[in-house]
């Protein structure tokens, strides 16, 4: 077995999970994800915590909604039982045909996420960490051959955490202390408020309410956007491809969308509700041992020297307690690559410029 | 996908587990039994059962096992509370090594199986079926190639299996009413008492208190064993081969065991402690559809034409309400065939004769 296999193991469940002796752990475990699961059962049996393992096939998952009338029963107990008992869930991605329920009806899906939201909530309240082994299929998604991808994988997950999450510390205390932002670069020139907001240092770790591996992106909750903005950055959404998505923004809102390709598919997210119509997530991409675009979010909005903006639904970390941000049935990111002459200013002081941060 | 996957998975969900809409049903697919699963799936979602799928990996059992200290918690709440939430469990078998465990250490996996007893309880109170998928593993211990091994298991698994169930109520019947049984073969004349002792028609449903798939045998729980036995096929037992083990009995008790092969094994099950000198189980396979010995004991007891005997623990089922039988850490059944010269008789009347019963 790759070392790197065993050393993502260990990231996960120390760093990530923070899994201690005697807690209850589920483990999912995707159809091509096997080679984690193993090592990742090795690390939790040395910690001594207790395990059940789900078995994460979008196979089986397709088949069973395919043959289902739609008419689902609300948060079957076995399911939820297994969830509100649970301290972790680690959810290990990696399928073998990241197209394999493209033909799953979306109402069908809908209903059945309607029908399980009580499931979904005792999930995510939970020590939750998502992560992926990389898979042949992954590796053809990103267009690289699957030595690369394992590489290009793994220098994302197997970071020096700690002293990457002291670097972001520096940021999210700039935009804590932060009202205003500025984001130019090619084709884009964007203000946002974040007065009031609180930033996320998501280094990867549920210690710092982070819930992804890899992480290394800070977040914020922004609002009063005025501007416009290119997404430059390639990606796949709804299963149709973005190409230079140009939005403009009055007031916060969304007065006008362009694109080199899938210009339909950005106008239909835009339109979904009142929220999808304004910014609920400013995001800037710290890991930079993601070097290049995989069209899968989850790398991708980590980027090193990107900025990403999510059009809909805010995180409520990002806001007062009790207080709610932008509400909207959607939460969909989109990324600017932050090249030469690009500046990211936090009340017009430069903190990036041409890609770098101005303490690398 | 061969059709006879589909068929099993219908044969198992409706004939075997009766499931029906809305029932909550827990679906264990092991490493190599995803075809299964994924045709399950499918029926499940048709009848509107709820499903929770775990993955039973061998090979993560392995390593968490291994690096385990050995101090188990007992019943993780989690795990405890899927089963008892659970109204079905639905076990794939069908690994990709069946030696895979072999150096786990014996005592870690007893001192899981202690603390998890709870759990295993809870497992069994629900309307479980164990089945397997056809693997090129199973194939191998087998000694078939992968092809001939799925006809084999698709012909055990695929009967008429209502038809079989009145066959066997034949045989239930007489045993129910019967005191004695004597079995004689080539090295075989054996004397039981079966007087006050309920058979189980296992015709693998849980309508008939039988959770294996396939299944095709009557069982009861003897006693007062007389007379000598010779175990002609071929099994491996704890991982040693046994081949022509021959036990003498006198009032119930072993006092002679012999083998050409494994005799140290067997010697090791009949001294565990005083209920494994004893017989719990008395059975008759009756499964036409399994004509080989494939050492896998799912298919080898329900081959028609034997007889086997396990030493141990006997099922509550066999006796009167609120009885227990034959108390015993171990429950290993060993298997003779009725070839030619062969005679089953109940209170002196033949009822099968060199392998054949009176009715066929």
């Amino acid at each position: 077995m790759d070392p790197r296999v065993r050393e993502h193991a260990e990231t996960l469940v120390d760093w990530s999970a923070r899994i201690e002796a005697g807690d209850n752990v589920v483990v999912s475990v995707a159809e091509g994800a096997h080679e984690l699961g193993v090592a990742t059962a090795a690390v939790l049996g040395e910690r001594g915590a207790n395990i059940v393992t789900t078995y994460g096939s979008t196979e089986m998952d397709r088949t069973y909604l395919t043959a289902h009338d739609g008419d689902f029963d609300t948060d079957p107990e076995h399911q939820l039982a297994l969830y509100e008992n649970a301290d972790s869930v680690l959810r290990l991605g990696g399928g073998r045909n990241t197209a394999e329920d493209a033909d799953v009806a979306a109402d069908k899906r809908a209903a059945r996420r309607q029908a399980t939201q009580g499931v979904r909530e005792a999930r995510l309240d939970t020590d939750w960490v998502s992560t992926v082994h990389p898979t042949r299929s992954l590796a053809q998604q990103a267009g690289m051959s699957y030595a690369d991808y394992r590489d290009f994988v793994y220098d994302a997950v197997l970071r020096d955490w700690e002293s990457l999450a002291d670097e972001m510390d520096r940021l999210k205390r700039l935009l804590d202390d932060g009202e205003t932002v500025r984001i130019v670069n090619e084709g884009t020139d964007l203000r946002l408020r974040i007065d009031g907001r609180t930033a996320v240092n998501s280094c990867a770790s549920v210690a710092y309410d982070s819930h992804n591996l890899p992480s290394g992106e800070v977040f914020t909750a922004p609002y009063a956007t005025e501007g416009y903005v290119t997404f430059d950055v390639p990606m796949t959404v709804r299963g149709e491809p973005i190409r230079n998505a140009r939005l403009e923004f009055e007031d916060g809102e969304v007065t006008d969308v362009t694109a080199a390709q899938g210009e339909g598919v950005v106008r239909e997210i835009v339109e979904t509700d009142d929220g999808s119509r304004r910014l609920g997530e400013l995001g800037v991409g710290m890991n930079r041992g993601i070097d290049r675009v995989t069209d899968n979010i989850l790398f991708d909005e980590k980027m090193g020297g990107t900025v990403h903006l999510a059009l809909g639904r805010a995180y409520d970390a990002n806001l007062p307690d009790g207080e709610s941000g932008n509400g909207s049935a959607v939460h969909v990111d989109l990324i600017t690559d932050m090249g030469g002459d690009s500046r990211l200013e936090i009340d017009g002081e430069i903190v990036q410029e041409d890609g770098a941060f101005r303490w690398e």
